[in-house]
């Protein structure tokens, strides 16, 4: 049994594979983004882990054995095998805290349903340049964690807390209790964004490249802030978006120190 | 001859091949990233196409007969293939014109070396955005207009002209003696972007993804602009940076009208 974790230590980043390992990955919490699982196998310790991946949320896929065979290569895999994060994901306390320790207004990033492992790292990349305390992302149907978002963060993977999150518009309420102000950036805000006030404990939200927000963040939010745009395009790509908001709280929270 | 012509409009996208249409693109200034030449031909019109690549700036690659066959699928190249973009390359003048025509103080972004299309192309969706009149790029070491730049543009790259450039410092001087202020985005600038005065006739420099502006570009700038970062990592993506100050640049015009 403590063959198969030895063994998974050997495998190409992002993957685990065997009963035992995945389980314990499961137990400590480890960043876990997809769990791959043997069609049939749902006796034993499977059971377990089954249990726990719903519990945390953690979406699983039922394959063919062959199809996690070829993924695994030589390691014995015991029908289950995750995609594990590169760093470990935070937790939403952890991210207030460090805002805390600093003694600064709390500034976060809220990423609604983003798709794009590049626009991921870019914008965790800039995150850490603005003095963002740490970005949120719904578990489901985000793009997770991977090798592609830690080389595009060119190192800011490290440094940038992540936290997965159940529900954007429970969070959401939660953080306004805390006195937290929620800013969703939207083409039809009524505001500029150099004109709100970007300064205090702040919630940044960013859509999805496709669709923007969804419905139900969008009447999360406190207030609506537009990037004013000139051309005939007059969409941004998600992460230079997401970027120009950071900077314009950034500076704000700079001139008003 | 003609026949080259008609048959290299139903090849892939960016590729144009036989001595006919690859002169007739020459001669007609249309984009041309870059020619590949048989080794061993040079009689004839491929002494002409070579003269008129030479003219233009154009960089040329001799190599096997073989490979231009193999990129040409059945199409009878004549030993000629010709890499064109997928818009046509403006001149600085059609830039400026742009400005003036609709009575606004230009703006245009000028890339040092740039390498990476979709930065390429995320700079052109911001410049659009931001009401960029032009982008300029040295003609060589520089990313060329292709279809990974026009994609990644969603569409911009119809509406933002790009003028390629012989040499950055004299095209900087021209500009000088028309009453433009250069503004360069580098980290040890002395300045914050949001404190320097972007208003007004205005190029803004970045440089490349890896080494920043050239010293030569650096020397020719009026003022060197920083972004402000309060991050361990402290640098950004080249288009993010790019897109900051344009933002700024933008908001400053809009704040002054």
């Amino acid at each position: 049994m403590s063959q198969s974790k030895e063994m998974a230590k050997e495998l190409p980043e992002d993957v685990l594979v065997g009963r035992n390992a995945v389980l314990e990955a499961l137990r400590s919490g480890r960043g876990i983004n997809r769990l791959l699982v043997a069609k049939g196998d749902r006796e034993g310790s499977i059971a377990e882990i089954l249990a726990l991946a719903k519990e945390k949320g953690i979406p699983v896929q039922m394959v063919e054995r062959s199809k996690i065979s070829s993924m695994a290569g030589d390691m014995r895999h015991q029908g289950v095998l995750a995609h594990v994060a590169p760093v470990a994901y935070a937790e939403l306390e952890d991210i207030l805290k460090r805002a805390e320790e600093r003694g600064e207004q709390p500034l976060l990033l809220l990423l609604d349903e983003l798709e794009d492992p590049h626009n991921l790292g870019a914008l965790m990349r800039t995150a850490d340049a603005m003095g963002v305390h740490g970005i949120l992302m719904p578990k489901r149907r985000s793009v997770p964690l991977n090798a592609t978002v830690a080389k595009t963060s060119a190192g800011a993977v490290e440094y940038v807390p992540v936290a997965r999150i159940g529900n954007i518009a429970q969070t959401l309420k939660a953080l306004k209790e805390k006195g937290f102000w929620v800013a969703g950036a939207d083409m039809e805000g009524r505001e500029p964004c150099y004109e709100a006030n970007l300064t205090g404990p702040l919630v940044l939200v960013v859509g999805s490249e496709g669709k923007g927000m969804s419905r139900l963040t969008k009447e999360s939010c406190d207030f609506l802030v537009r990037i004013p745009m000139a051309g005939k395009i007059n969409s941004l790509n998600a992460s230079v978006a997401g970027s120009i908001l950071m900077y314009e709280a950034m500076k704000q929270r700079l001139k008003t120190e």
